[in-house]
């Protein structure tokens, strides 16, 4: 399918994060509204749950909740009609615009929500340049690269309560953390806060507990992709990590961003995970591409201090799925899953902080002659992501938060 | 307050785990009925959504949702007035009783419920002597203990889809195991299934994100407790942990009993934490005995192969979700708090069969000959808990499962 013109003007400019081929999921308001599913097009917001009210989209009440989680749990054959009748309203020359011109909202004016209830959160660790730096670090080169890494999509379970929609400010955690010449440990802000960039899949129809799935079925129940940043405290982790993993160092914040963008608009930037280091084990193999070609990219202040690809993931969301299913546990719609830190191999492509200044040795220099180690009050993050099609861009728009002070 | 008598006579007798001191909150079916909020008194159930119907309880609408989870959210001064009414109407002499009588329903008929919509699972790591011997099993004598164990209540999120009541069946989970002397893993049914004896706190009310708490106001946030079976693959677990913690190996399923006791039921059996072995953070502290004097055992097929105490708990369940909230993690209504496995100090009261039978290498012995490492299939576990008060007990009633097969 090639690059598709809408009515909607702004959909129509190669600069937009939002042309008619991308039709990306949200929940928006403006002033005085209640939260309300919305679709991005160009710069303006389709509202779908008046589009539904007004027997325009074929989805029987689907969309009047303020969230996606009714139509991610009807499943992909009706997201795809869906899509469908959506690319039809929205196309250059379609019949019925002057109806639908009521339904559109500048986005500027609109207030972003999370665009779906989140069930569980769960995060994976599926860059090997990523797991590889973190684990140098860690527990020193010897021991860089778990045994079990190239077999298994190392995962933990992350906390759905602080997953915030981008632009929610992010107030610096307290913690436990053991200086390295303390005998015991001191409780404060953390010091060492660092962002981690992700990608998040979003389960759309559950499966059931005691029955685990296949790649194929896994990636059919995914409904969309966001951009995700795993906010962390690395003094914290460091501290209360062993034995059975990060818990409050990640608990504090996790940001998305405002849009779901579907399976179905990253179709033609679908590329097959690196070639395999160690032969997998039969269940976690799969027969078609399931990574995206991503461009990502890290600002701090404004200011890109990293780029990296979605294509740098060992393991892609259906393995990880797959994987995350295979005792029997069942999984939701609403799940959210985590990718782990998208780390390219060099410095300029590494997704954390941690990564880019080496642990705090070397630092990243601002414009104006900052520098940073890790994150500090006031610094506002931010991350990006697009596939890049032939004259047209498949964006996700921005993930950003910006750092309060600690609470004393 | 001393032993209070009922006119539902079996709720007299100094077996039952349901007098009137107790009170219990769970969710109950008859046949052919929706479940609903019941609160076990003697051998039956009182039908508590039909007696806020009938406009005895004083609780607006909190009971008529087939979960605990409104009245929970409602608060403690609810929570007390809703016990005092119960107290009242249930008591002997009470009048109304021809009324209420007919809203009571023999326990041994009715089908039970989770009581809670569950929304996220945390599990702890609180009694010592678990944490010493699995530690010294899975890295040895040396490094047992890990040295954050007498600082902070570790802890990590746990799966919630997975949360199920006492009585449903468990499939034994398949997973990536690698034997000692392999180069690669292999995947297939766990073969080192386990159980985890655990106490679950139930938290009633939420915190918000960002916003720390003390341990009082975690005690007061905290609506009561369950039986908790953190079943475990061993096998799994050992392969995976490392290092981001347990995954799979707890994912497949948490069975937890069906009542839910209340704080209040158990005020009369507070008893302080043990010593400290390290001084405490000052946010960690707490001034009010924040643990409780519960019997506890494990039964394999019906035969008592462990007996420990809530006691062995290093760290209190307000502790621990002062812990949890401690870097700005809201908390929410509905959350479940497992206290860790609680081991005695001795093998004949270890909370687990990885600890019981030492990795296997002792097994123990059933009634007819039988012995047992892990857990085989077919086999039911049991775990049972009580408070033992003058001439009464305040009882969890029991908290079971039978393990199904691998599915193949």
């Amino acid at each position: 399918m090639g690059y598709l013109k809408s009515w909607v003007e702004s959909a129509n400019s190669p600069e937009t994060d939002f042309p008619l081929n991308n039709l990306p999921y949200g929940v928006f308001s403006t002033s005085g509204t209640a939260p309300r599913c919305g679709v991005a097009i160009g710069d303006m917001i389709l509202d779908v749950q008046a589009a539904e009210a007004a027997g325009l989209t074929g989805t029987g009440g689907l969309l009047g909740q303020g969230a996606w989680n009714p139509l991610m749990a009807a499943g992909p054959a009706t997201w795809a009609a869906f899509r469908r009748t959506l690319t039809d309203l929205l196309s250059e020359g379609a019949a019925g615009r002057e109806t639908l011109a009521d339904m559109l909202h500048p986005m500027d004016s609109a207030t972003l929500h999370l665009p779906i209830t989140v069930a569980e959160y769960t995060d994976f660790y599926a860059s090997k340049s990523h797991a590889t730096n973190v684990g140098t670090m860690f527990r020193g080169p010897e021991n860089a690269l778990p045994p079990n890494w190239l077999h298994i999509p190392i995962g933990y379970n992350g906390r759905a309560s602080t997953v915030v929609v981008s632009g929610t400010d992010i107030r610096r955690p307290n913690g436990q953390t053991r200086a390295p010449d303390a005998d015991v440990p001191s409780f404060g802000p953390s010091r060492r806060l660092d962002i981690e960039l992700e990608m998040g899949a979003i389960v759309g129809t559950p499966s059931k507990m005691g029955e685990p799935i296949t790649t194929a079925q896994a990636q059919d129940m995914i409904f969309g992709y966001v951009l995700l940043n795993d906010w962390s405290a690395r003094d914290l982790q460091a501290w209360e990590y062993q034995p059975l993993g990060p818990f409050q160092a990640k608990a504090f914040a996790t940001s998305i961003s405002p849009w779901i963008v579907t399976r179905a608009a990253l179709a033609p930037f679908a590329v097959d995970t690196p070639p395999r280091e160690k032969e997998l084990l039969p269940y976690l193999s799969e027969d078609f591409p399931g990574n995206y070609d991503l461009h990502l990219s890290v600002e701090m202040n404004g200011h890109v201090v990293s780029r990296t690809n979605m294509r740098e993931l060992y393991y892609s969301a259906a393995q990880q799925l797959t994987h995350h299913a295979s005792s029997g546990c069942a999984m939701r719609t609403g799940d959210l899953l985590g990718s782990g830190t998208i780390s390219g191999p060099t410095p300029d492509s590494y997704g954390s902080l941690l990564e880019m200044t080496w642990g705090g040795k070397n630092p990243i220099s601002l414009p104006g002659g900052e520098q940073r180690t890790f994150i500090e009050d006031g610094d506002t993050l931010t991350l990006a992501g697009h596939a890049q099609g032939d004259g047209y861009r498949i964006g996700f728009g921005r993930c950003t938060g910006t750092i309060l002070p600690a609470r004393i």
